[in-house]
């Protein structure tokens, strides 16, 4: 039986197919990335803020290359090889890129340890709270449980809206909570068209951060056209994808 | 109807009684605890390895107080409050502690990037993988999930295992990986009376480091008598308790 997400789009496009382009050249950093992936999107969001000379790789997480799990045995996007060893995990890598590259500006996270922790919070709320409702939001299949999914996500989007200061959530300083959150914002369409959510109806603090969020260069540069990403949500829409993501929400447990 | 977890056995006892004793001094840092919890335990390992001066407070997170509540509004613990000011999670505050006391030793976290992003990992893995695990397989109700539970736990720790270089998991160091994961080790005597788990049917490897860690005397310092903990999870076993764990455990969620 063939997996429904092997059939994936195989690249980029728009604007993230030029950024791919200008990024071929073999590095010391390689960047082992799916372009349709939220995650990726976030470790890929950093490497452009902060002008971290890199190699793009792209690899379909449904049908693995040999030397990818060779270094990365659980084949998941994002990863990095660096100095031919793996990393993965979005937010890990993030954070490495901060440890890393120490001169490469701006940095996602405040040098004060008070404020690097409070980061943190938020990023930690993020991944715990926002991720899966969206997720859960866009898996269900009766109306109880999309109108349930919906209250959830626009609650914790409400509750994180509360504390961002603008343009960004820390103010004028864009960090790591920006960057973990974006790729879910650029995707919030998907919420809407199918599921009912405006930004609106969360708030007007909300819309705004949102919009300051989407127009972010880096974010920019790191998004594909919108039509092969409804092509993968659809599956995400009828709960038929195939991605650890979409297995965990289907079976009640925490995000892998 | 009463709360059965707010009649919760209402200070630490044995070794960790000591440690309480010794810490009742005002100082710059508060720390907010219940002694029972194997997440407060994570923090309370590091403030002990780091020799940070802190003021113990003990709370009981079902019965909160006004004080408490107001630096930590989410009612957490571990909680920490820090000149005024309150953080959470028991390893954001970890972190915190290696970043706002450069000087206190051990360094929980290596000085090499990579090597920083390796632990954290591992530290990942635990709270993803071993810990839901660990609270799927107590909370089990019947022979047949209890069973699957178990060999999930099992599976867990022996794909930790492999990595341990020993005594501790990266060799002579002791690290946040070994935090992150001692009070689950000291609290396996639980599974192991109710669900037929044993040391020795994950492996060698992992009985060998298990040890390492529970003779650490951090983690010894932190532990009260086991028969409190009995009867704490006597909740768990009988599927009543009323942690944001266990609820989210029994909902079908990630951890919280």
């Amino acid at each position: 039986m063939s997996i429904p997400d092997e059939k994936i789009f195989p690249h980029a496009t728009g604007l993230a197919a030029k950024t791919v382009e200008l990024h071929q050249q073999p590095q010391d950093l390689v960047f082992y990335a799916g372009w349709f992936c939220p995650f990726v999107q976030r470790s890929w969001i950093a490497l452009e803020e902060k002008g971290i000379p890199y190699q793009y790789k792209e690899v379909n997480p449904y049908k693995k290359e040999k030397r990818f799990l060779e270094i990365n045995p659980k084949g998941l996007v994002p990863a990095v090889e660096y100095k031919g060893k793996a990393l993965y995990e979005s937010l890990i890598i993030c954070e490495f890129f901060e440890d890393a590259y120490p001169s490469y500006t701006p940095h996602l996270l405040p040098s004060d340890p008070f404020e690097r922790a409070f980061v943190r919070l938020w990023v930690d709320f993020i991944s715990k709270s926002i991720v899966p409702a969206f997720h859960r939001v866009i898996q269900a299949q009766d109306a109880e449980k999309q109108k349930a999914g919906l209250e959830e996500f626009n609650r914790a989007l409400r509750t994180l809206a509360e504390k961002v200061k603008g343009p960004y959530f820390l103010g004028e300083q864009f960090s790591l909570i920006d960057v973990a959150l974006a790729p879910w914002v650029v995707r919030d369409y998907i919420v809407q068209e199918h599921r009912g959510y405006t930004r609106e109806a969360v708030g007007a603090r909300w819309k705004e951060y949102a919009e300051s969020l989407e127009k972010r260069e880096s974010v920019l540069k790191t998004q594909s056209d919108k039509e092969h990403y409804e092509e993968i949500y659809a599956r995400y829409l009828r709960d038929e994808a195939q991605s650890e993501v979409a297995k965990a929400i289907r079976s009640g447990r925490g995000l892998p």
